[in-house]
């Protein structure tokens, strides 16, 4: 049975196994205070392009929305997303949990716009009744979108330009960042991102990591007794070695680069073999989530042979079905898929 | 160097990256819906006698506590413990973070009693302003505890039905749950600690794991959408099976209990080492955390060789240090240190 | 300058403030456990035809809201409402600081109906990764609503229909309840509410008291230890009598019945008069809250005899605008406003 | 039946319920945005010699200490407290909710100790494991203490002197300040006050208002957007009118200061009155709350006569009680009380 689900249905890259395990018997202290967290980090900021960085790392996507977001915002203050927002929709609540509202504004593509933002900031600052509303606090983005999209570098730059206009923070949700970084169509590298943004996670959960996202704050700005911030919520590792390690290999010699290349490449194939066999496009996506529009019937005749998701029932007719790529898929798993078309 | 800073200084048994390894290219489902977490719990559900027993695996201790305690307690309820307990102490404030006050009452070497528990609810009921009081509603243990010392049958048994006396859940924090069963001092076993408490944790991250733990509702007492409150508290893993098939190795073959006799084993013949020299103890543990009573000159001295945590300062010549031994612990290494005290 | 700003610009109608006069030196116990407090929860429940209502005195009422939602959410469930309710815009994240996300459906002159809710309750439980979403816990509705409209009895009847057959709460603030019973337009007298409802407040600061709201529990679900509760937000006045006195002189000889009709009567003449004067209605509130839509030069020169809010900008020539009566306002200060309209 | 049980039995000393009577009619905007409200803060500024201070009107002690602790920690800190005090015992863990951790100190007579608190913040500074504990970050104390008892200007000196040193806010309860400053064996002023603390309240509750506290932020130090501060928490109060017209009465012609001396004057009688019988004193408390030791029978015979409070059951024979006096007692009641005592 082939797995299109998502990207994270299988273990790690075997690289990244091989250096958890070939680090597996040295003697570290614990808590993120070791040799081995320090070189992950080294070798983030070397391929950021800045010595200055301040890392943390985490062991999954929700758990870093709520730490990062509630690092930075007051108590009356909520996060702005689109309304198609990881954290709007799929957190269980997270960061309301930890105090704060969902400021969810209208999503194009998964993205929210620089205008729509100003609007709601300006709205809010010409409201009498404002200290009876929920503050704009930060600005919550991914990067590619929940749907798949990239931010044009326009795009990113406005957003960055408003949140500065108004005083927010910006934060950019990477659990997918690699597979966006290395779309052909990405207009940003990872040092435009180190740039435009105040805070923002590189996600390895789903870039080829058994488990871990790192954290990084890319303007001095990361709360004081941050490690007590983290252990409070729950988030701090005794062997923080097990996420930075993979980090580690992810960041070395280029594999995570590799890695999204790689998916990328086998989504675009992908995605003319669909084209190729007359489906339809639900959303053009320039990344390794691929969207496409099949009949109930295609729909039975292929979950036969493979795994893939649902995304949204269209009609009585026709849904709309999200099928991922990774580190994981293999071309011949789409020779597969491709005979079964 | 030799290192007996704690139990988490190194990876994992080799057996769990083995399963990992072997697991790696599998595809499952995400967010602990997979196969191979069902299998974990199985093999855990059978060690503990009960095949009725409600798992979830978890990343670490202080996720864990946090998450178990605020799970019971109501908004106005508070948890007990021994005022050495972890949560009461090293956790940055993790359960008020949640909402809860931890009530802390005197440690007898580390240990609750329950004439202190009934004295507490005896005031606690006999007080006209408790509405205006948090109310005690539940009971935190650790076993072994944080002083490496183990309650007796009679003493766990004398609290389970304390605690039930006062409709108080009793939870068991099981850190080092490994090294606490296999003691030879323990008088209790896993079956027991199933029937005693109402819920409690199998520590993975100190007992061979790379991370994780496992918390078990014994009573059919896992509240309703559990999945929605780990999610909410950022600790729902997309790769749930990192842990569960973590779980899995360190249930097959009776590895959690092999690890637990290799590092007592050591434990002792570290203890019968330190007194055969002449040193004093501390505490006389039965665990794998050794505690002794140096002078601040051989302190000074055995640090060149080996790593080991200072526990308390005693006086102006001495303090009481802190040697603990781990699966990863070898004979070999305990020859070196003992060819240096 | 006459006052038509809110219904709260004025102290307490003097029933209202002789009563609290009177008892003034009269001992009592404290936090609610005193005869006065018993005996306006009678009066209250007399009023309201059944004599097993659970009652509590609050202060105010976002106070209340953030009490009454938070004593009836799990964790991980949400309150839904209009989107123009209360707490979803002019609360500064009361209900977010609780922990819980504000669900907010498309408002319908202010209302929430029935088939939204519905659709948003199957969309949920169709929604194979609904663990992943917030759950919705409970429905909000007001009356009137923050809009003046009152809902039909058919309305409210189905909404109530709706929440019983997805298990959902169902909570009205009463904020302005009075002045929504006492409308010729009324559909539902108070007992309708306390059947169609789970719990549900009269308002009392803006309806003739100092300060205070009576929060009910309609279906002896109020929560067990709600002392503690309310101890716990900052709730509990040592002087509980102060709120309940009020609330005695309110529910005393039809007061509270008495205070509705007579703003409810001047808001009816002051439509007319705008009507008559050929202004426009923004909406055409039953209630005491009347919207007129006024060009920029009208508010201009009627702001130098009256205060009144500008609810909304409309477009560069007009904007809306609204005009608020009390138990405080007099048929003379009408005729002062007729007589510069 | 005479009453002794607390100074919050009655309602409002009667110049502060005639200041509501004569404003009651007067408009005003809300949310403490009206000029009685800008009248009762210049007053407060001139008994407290300072033209500069930030003061914000509240409903009760556990609002005011939740909203003047939390408003100041971040989320990792925790507030120092005598063991005592109100926010460790008698708040149902209203700190505790809002995330914070009590550190309870061992009091002396009520009183926290600056040696103590020095103690506790060398040991959590020489603590290697101290980003794994709660950071004290502010400190509590009580002014006149819960056992009625008063800090020395010597005392109060070094605490704020050991508070400076380790960065910590003091923040002062002063639910009863009234009675503590006119005790003639109080060493501190109300300008001491100011200089001494970071922040602190002046009680109405029980020093002659119906209800309301004055919090006061003496280092320019109210965070800012501190309306939605309080709005969020349930505190806004839509008539705060309510509560400063109160605080203008009381600090017109010295009422709050006259108010003081006179309960203050009576527990003195009463505990001359007391010891003249033979009665031993429980503390010898200088201000309105007196502590007796009674034996059961004595209390039971004077339970005829007078409610009062049973403060702690000394053993089978005896128990400590307490009587208050307050703005209410009257010359007349002493002397029934002295008739049967």
């Amino acid at each position: 049975m082939l797995c299109f689900l998502s990207d994270y249905t299988e273990g790690a890259h075997p690289k990244v196994l091989a250096h958890l395990m070939e680090r597996n018997l040295v003697s570290l202290p614990g808590y993120g205070e070791d040799a081995d967290t320090e070189a992950a980090k080294e070798k983030i900021r070397r391929e950021c392009g800045r010595d200055d960085l301040q890392i943390c790392f985490l062991t999954g996507g929700t758990q870093t929305n709520r730490i990062a977001i509630s690092s930075m915002l007051r108590s009356y203050e909520g996060v702005v997303c689109a309304e198609t927002g990881h954290i709007a929709v799929h957190e269980s609540g997270a960061i309301e949990s930890s105090g704060h509202k969902v400021i969810a504004l209208p999503g194009h593509d998964g993205k929210l716009r620089a205008e729509d933002l100003a609007a709601l900031m300006e709205g809010y600052l010409a409201d009498d009744t404002r200290e009876h509303m929920v503050r704009p606090g930060m600005v919550y983005i991914t990067y590619p979108t929940e749907l798949g999209t990239l931010y044009t570098r326009a795009e990113l730059t406005a957003l960055a330009e408003t949140c500065k206009k108004y005083g927010l923070p910006l934060y950019l949700d990477g659990a997918r960042l690699g597979y966006g970084l290395m779309s052909p169509l990405s207009e940003l590298t990872l040092r435009d991102i180190v740039e435009l943004t105040d805070l923002f996670y590189i996600g390895g959960t789903k870039v080829g990591a058994l488990c871990g996202e790192a954290l990084i704050y890319t303007k001095h700005n990361m709360p004081s007794h941050f490690m007590a911030i983290i252990k409070q919520q729950g988030a701090l590792l005794a062997k923080t070695r097990v996420v930075s390690q993979q980090f580690d290999a992810l960041f070395t010699d280029g594999l995570y680069r590799e890695i999204g290349s790689h998916a990328i490449g086998l989504a675009m194939r992908m995605k003319e073999m669909f084209r190729a066999k007359g489906y339809e496009l639900y959303i053009d996506s320039p990344t390794n989530q691929q969207f496409f529009i099949l009949t109930w019937e295609q729909i039975e005749r292929l979950r036969k042979y493979a795994a893939f998701e649902i995304w949204a029932r269209l009609d009585e007719r026709r849904a709309a079905v999200r099928f991922v790529t990774s580190w994981a898929t293999t071309e011949q798993q789409l020779d597969e898929l491709e005979s079964v078309l």
